[in-house]
């Protein structure tokens, strides 16, 4: 089986060079402007040293730019890191030391913020670099890892996810299957790269020959405008963004135009899947995380009346089992969610542990709690038993933990995820002093602030006697909320 | 990378059990339907002894039962080697002993002419037979052979070319990347399951979870009538079926719904395509053979105008290029036309030295003749220099000059195509007679019906005293033409 395939933006750059690959709010892009785009960048990259093979880390929000650098790297061959912009120097620092990036590509007024030892390059920098030559890839192949993400588990230390070029394909394939693929489609990526549910956007376009709308930063109304107006016909999304859209929409309804709302990042709230049925909005809820490279499990709006609440059932090359107590659970059974499919990660950088308990037989093990229905339906229950979903970011409990232990008054800590009507969930800490220290819940959260991005930071911080712990001294956190003082 | 697939068939049942799989002109049946059907008969086949990897003829004319069948033989994990119903016994038995097939599963009316010593079970035998226990192959690996289909090359000796699953796989995909995927599509079959045109369409439906419409046998008026209905949207002919089609269809015009008239089998005339233009019809010509598992450069009507009679750019996992003297040959210059591919065969059957020569560094050497334009448009000039295509149907000279030398009157026969209204081309034939023997051109026609399927024996034959051949005696099949009285 070969298992290579030629360059993806180069071939559509041959195939359909006259198509619309990228559109914002000032121009556009054919496949032809976008490869050539690309191919200026690679010959500054390479001037800058960047090889075949390097790691190096993208630090931008989304813009053409960033799609533009994205390929270009692709074409020398690099592995593409992304970074969260929300995180602070000392989230990104860990990062870049633990993959060993060569180099950080960030936008100028972002740049500052990277204080680990390493080589930054603005976009402004790099703009302005001679050209060298270059040996650009003509193939990708399916094996290689094209891009990195981090994230965490439940040791709070973040990984860097491996995404090949073969999972970044399945996965727009088996996109493609469920949701078919239109001529006229125009995708709005109004999520961001260094996630998964937007890079995957930027890859079905070189993958399909479709067209794209980049957002900046998310804006309801310009949203609602540019899907109102037609020109865009699927579009990603979580709960906190159909929320402000909805609420922006008013009386006013999306065209027949508009076949695809791709609702990801967590459990749905019901009253929000409710109102999109009564506003005609076509909701395809979805199960995915950056493990999958985007979706692995979606709900088609035929089935939006009937399974309400479900993420559906999985992509046609994907499979899915509930497993408890080492078992297959029973169709209702409550058990971890355990997911399969050539869209899923080989591993973790440089943590064949975590990559060995994480993937078992072929199966990787989401760490998420769910069900499915007698017609093999998914209903998540709770991500990863500890993991807290704010307005579409994955907040890890145990990151935040090791942060309030690190500070000299704070003997233990434990976190957990409290409603909110605005993110779904936010962080909310408990915190035991050590004897003899004192310090209030504004410093704590000040010296969050300083480690930790700004959605990590915990909402409310509670001083205990006590966490709960199992006989094995593990950490409760399901109990914590238990400790809320009137809850 | 992982290289297997759910089971197709099982996942469609499993993910769209009530969407209709396939219609005929008295029924439809659901991909839940079709599975139970193709369980059934799975296990019917145990019972009759089939085992995994066992090569089985199917020798049927285009049905469901067909399709249930052949999805059968790969839930057993079987090989399927797929017969023309137009061979003669003598054909049927040279495949059968070459392939070393285990059992040939027959339509009742045509079981007789399986003169091969080799089982032979009618279809109403085997639905008569009793069902075993059997384990189901739960996926499918790319990398094995799921289907074989004869073909033959300058040599004349059949070869089985070796489509695994992988072939169809990516055939499929590379073509929904390039046609698009549409909820209400329904693909005509009229083609039949035995060519690569007609088992792609196959594939595809339970790929794409798409209806497929199956016609026992073409008819023009009858495909002409479910078009106008909005019955199917796509359809894949031969330029002998749409010139009927054309001429049945008079005034009327095809709807919208109606989204692509897929032409393959052999470069299509002028006329034709200005006709089709005429009357709004949306074609795409398309160039493909069995060992590219059907399409692999396929022209979109948008360069229907400015590109008439190329053939296109190849689909997005494959890739062309023109060899002349072994070298990349210039825009416009004449040569091989070379593909590569993950839908291409990785080769033929018992034949390492014809797998060797026809694959060479992952490029496939078609043998046929054709050139690029300067935008990558590839034009198809000949098939295979001595390729006959006669209907849709592949004529290889060498075959028909085999039978002709067999007789004990001939001392030379040379075969070429001449052009013809109806079939584009048939096969005609030089025959040298050994000196002291007569027979007449009906005798060699009697005697060539007895060995060759109706569309491989020659229209005219015409008796000559020496055959055009090179300096080292090798016979140059297109001088042959010249040698027709007054030509």
């Amino acid at each position: 089986m070969q298992t290579s395939l030629p360059n993806w933006l180069m071939q559509r750059a041959f195939l359909t060079p006259e198509r619309v690959a990228v559109y914002d709010e000032r121009a556009q892009k054919t496949f032809m402007e976008l490869h050539e785009s690309a191919a200026k960048k690679a010959r500054q990259l390479a001037s800058a040293g960047v090889r075949k093979g390097d790691i190096v880390a993208v630090f931008m929000k989304n813009s053409v730019a960033m799609i533009e650098l994205i390929h270009a790297l692709h074409y020398l061959g690099a592995v593409v890191l992304l970074q969260n912009t929300r995180l602070t120097s000392y989230e990104l620092a860990w990062q870049l030391k633990d993959s060993g990036a060569v180099c950080v590509i960030a936008d100028d007024e972002l740049a500052d913020r990277i204080e680990e030892n390493v080589r930054v390059i603005t976009v402004s920098e790099l703009s302005a670099l001679p050209k060298a030559e270059a040996e650009f890839q003509q193939y990708y192949h399916l094996d290689d890892v094209a891009t990195i993400m981090y994230t965490s588990g439940t040791t709070g230390k973040p990984k860097g996810v491996l995404q090949t070029y073969g999972n970044h394909w399945w996965s727009a394939i088996g996109s493609a299957l469920n949701l078919g693929l239109h001529e006229n489609d125009c995708w709005l990526a109004a999520v961001p790269f260094f996630h998964i549910s937007g890079l995957s956007i930027m890859m079905k376009s070189v993958i399909y020959g479709m067209s794209m709308y980049v957002m900046r930063a998310f804006d309801a109304k310009k949203a609602n405008d540019l899907i109102i107006a037609g020109k865009v016909t699927i579009m990603s999304v979580v709960s906190a963004m159909l929320q402000k859209m909805l609420a922006d929409l008013g009386e006013r309804r999306y065209p027949e135009t508009f076949r695809c709302m791709l609702l990801g990042g967590g459990p749905a709230p019901k009253p929000l899947l409710e109102a999109c049925k009564a506003n005609g909005i076509p909701v395809y809820q979805t199960y995915g995380m950056t493990e999958t490279s985007s979706q692995i499990v979606t709900l088609a709006p035929e089935y939006s009346l009937t399974k309400l609440g479900s993420a559906g059932k999985p992509l046609f090359p994907a499979q899915l089992r509930i497993e408890k107590d080492g078992k297959a659970a029973r169709p209702y059974e409550h058990g971890e969610i355990v997911v399969k499919g050539p869209n899923v990660t080989k591993g973790y950088l440089h943590r064949p542990d975590a990559t060995e308990e994480a993937i078992r037989d072929g199966w990787f093990y989401t760490g998420d709690i769910g069900y499915i229905d007698e017609d093999g339906f998914l209903y998540v229950l709770d991500r990863r038993s500890d993991l807290i979903i704010s307005g579409g970011e994955n907040v890890y409990p145990a990151e935040i933990e090791a942060v309030l232990l690190s500070h000299e008054a704070v003997e233990e800590a434990g976190v957990t995820g409290i409603d909110d009507e605005t993110w779904g969930q936010v962080p909310c800490a408990f915190v035991k002093l050590k004897s003899g220290y004192s310090v209030t819940a504004e410093q704590l959260k000040q010296f969050c602030q300083e480690r930790l991005a700004k959605y990590k930071i915990p909402k409310q911080i509670y001083f205990v006697e006590q966490l709960p712990r199992n006989a094995s001294q593990k950490l409760l956190r399901r109990e914590l909320k238990q400790l809320i003082p009137n809850n």
